[in-house]
């Protein structure tokens, strides 16, 4: 590992080469290790400050973030979509930079707006990591579900992902396009073509609109979670018809590979997407996602603050 | 103190034979003297990871238990009704599956449904504390309490404690029963009869109507307070009439014990279930409940991260 | 400086001396430095518990405050204005006694109403720091701004400090004049006669109406947030006859001395009372007043914990 991370921003893997990919991994092995000791804890970032702004809501990504921090002995402040002066009228950048004045570190941001992470890492010295922006990208949700992809199979080159549900609403689908793609995975987006256009072709994956064809040859199969609030919008005719079509079920698991994973950034919707006893049995490794999505930020935490100044 | 705790998990009282009482009495003895001291923390849980879920809001005993676990030295987890995986569908089970899997070793959980945390605990294996399940049990208030009266009577049997109010809805006051029973004291239950039904008898605890009969002997009286919120339901005319006839009053103070405690969860209603003369009298312990409250729950969270793995 | 701070409660630069003002500045001069370190933190207040009662909600000033008690290692709890005891009827002055029963340190608080921090300062043993009461006293505010005047122009004394805006509902104002006529400066009140009543005058300060008059010798000109939610109220006729009389545009530069400074204790309302130009301009020095915000807040704590017992 005598490769030099240099970034001081994670905005989004269709930003970070091969190499800077695999260096996150490496390194959050690492800190996976660390995880398993009695005391979990470094004193990487002892001294220094996170900032973890919510705009958009999300316990489960903030938490992780948070515990994140808390192993790498970092001072944190959590602030979240009531941010008094955001009601005050104040520009988001103008807030940031108040933060910044503040002598904080770094800022973990999710935003509902495409590109607020991008926008505010040029304008300031901080560093600023993506905890999702939009339907654009959420680069350390990929970066954990690759990291678990390789510690099952070993490699990632060569493995056939299938991603499936709402790929069009989904920084989750696009972020592991991105980066399987870089490390030689084979990536096929499957679901309702309504949720599935054939646009997506272009950024290099496969897609496909019948569920049995897609899972075939899956090593690893990425289900979305199906947000019940889009529902409304007619992209399918109900949960029961989508749950049938494209929800895994203990029958699906009859034709596909025994050792495929089944995978889920979580919360699942059990009899939605999934069928409880598939999302609790042997292929699934939801659970170890969350687990290694702590390796995995506690690693960007730590590179990122290394690259500052 | 050769006794030796091995449960992961605290429930109830109930569940707690009169050893395991005495041992977290004893332990939070200890922790009361650190509490006493210029530099008021021990780095017993250090590395540890305690998440704080009051799914239903308090925001004393929250505080209360975030400052054991400071004191501690624990890292600390703050989530509530707000976590938006409920707001997304998640099972309760699932959100803790995932708390679990992000390596923490403790949840403490206020929970509006009887029984979460005892379903939780079986379903887990991160410790539970229970702090507060609706009617149901509270007991670290109860110990609080009982450590209270042993603290301030030197002795807990023989002793005659009188809870006085909305027994119907406490969990407090079946949290004392139980613990106070198993130690040897005498337990009377009083208030208007729609709130202390006699079914309570079948626990070991008298149940009296008449506030003047049911104090005439107490060493200690413990009131509870009353919601507001739920006068409208029709357990009793109106709030004058409650404070009338089971209110403590300057003059209540000519009939009882001279030396009787009083003492109260918090938060009091002045003018209500206590007028202020008797509150800020010097027969009111209200607040070395409070302090108290702070040893205790470091016992509590010191044995049950003694006996995880 | 031996100097001996004594006083257990930072309330308002109306209660001190030149010398206590002097004291804290120099104190944050020292804690500045500290800042500039890059391990940021002094143990000076390890194990002590700073509870930060925010019931008027203001993230800004929560954050600046919680990252100074950060940095001096103190325990924090954080509470606002849903803290659940006062929805059930608590007294203000009974969830204080709680905290303090919980063993805290210092209580920082800011309150909708005039006088609570002082009311709270008389009853509790803790230490009380004002964060902002009514339109009362903002003093660590007014420290600050006195901080950045020092440090930007060598000294305070004789200085000309023109504070234009809403004076009347501005407790920042108040207390800027409070510390900067001790510390022997001119200060001016600037702003539409509705906002800048004559009565002002009686504090010591001169009253002007008329912008261009007021900063025609102005060393320091320190402008106050419109509240848009005041608007309505009838106290000017529009936002707009509000930037066009009292806002400082680019062409304002022109006729103010060229190295006066432009001060704002944020939010900024871009193209109200300021355009970006003069913002973002090298005269305004209003993110250094974010910086030093941190160190004044460092200085005051750390002299308040020394005080206590």
């Amino acid at each position: 590992m005598d490769f030099q991370w240099t970034k001081k921003d994670l905005l989004s893997l269709y930003d970070l080469s091969r190499d800077e990919i695999l260096h996150i991994l490496n390194t959050a092995e690492e800190f996976k290790k660390v995880s398993q000791r009695n005391v979990k804890k470094v004193p990487a970032l002892r001294g220094r400050t996170v900032v973890n702004l919510f705009v958009e809501p999300s316990t489960r990504t903030r938490v992780s973030f948070e515990l994140a921090e808390q192993r790498l002995s970092a001072d944190i402040i959590n602030m979240n979509a009531d941010v008094s002066s955001f009601r005050k009228g104040e520009t988001l950048l103008d807030t940031l930079k108040n933060i910044q004045a503040l002598q904080a570190d770094i800022v973990v941001i999710r935003h509902q707006a495409t590109g607020a992470p991008n926008f505010l890492a040029r304008e300031l010295n901080m560093g600023v990591v993506n905890a999702g922006d939009g339907a654009h990208s959420h680069p350390t949700q990929a970066l954990l579900d690759i990291f678990t992809m390789r510690e099952k199979k070993g490699r990632i080159e060569g493995l056939n992902v299938v991603v499936v549900g709402d790929i069009l609403h989904s920084r989750v689908a696009r972020s592991n396009a991105w980066g399987l793609i870089k490390l030689g995975a084979n990536v096929t987006f499957a679901g309702p073509a309504t949720l599935v256009p054939r646009e997506f072709e272009k950024i290099g994956v496969r897609v496909c609109h019948n569920l049995k064809d897609a899972l075939a040859d899956a090593d690893v199969i990425n289900l979305l979670r199906i947000q019940l609030e889009r529902q409304q919008r007619g992209y399918f005719p109900s949960l029961g018809e989508y749950s049938r079509f494209f929800g895994i079920h203990p029958e699906t698991l009859r034709y596909i590979k025994k050792d495929a994973l089944i995978m889920h950034p979580g919360p699942i919707n059990r009899g939605v997407e999934i069928d409880s006893a598939v999302a609790d049995g042997p292929q699934s490794v939801i659970l170890e996602q969350v687990t290694n999505g702590l390796a995995v930020r506690m690693a960007v935490l730590f590179l990122v603050a290394g690259a500052l100044k």
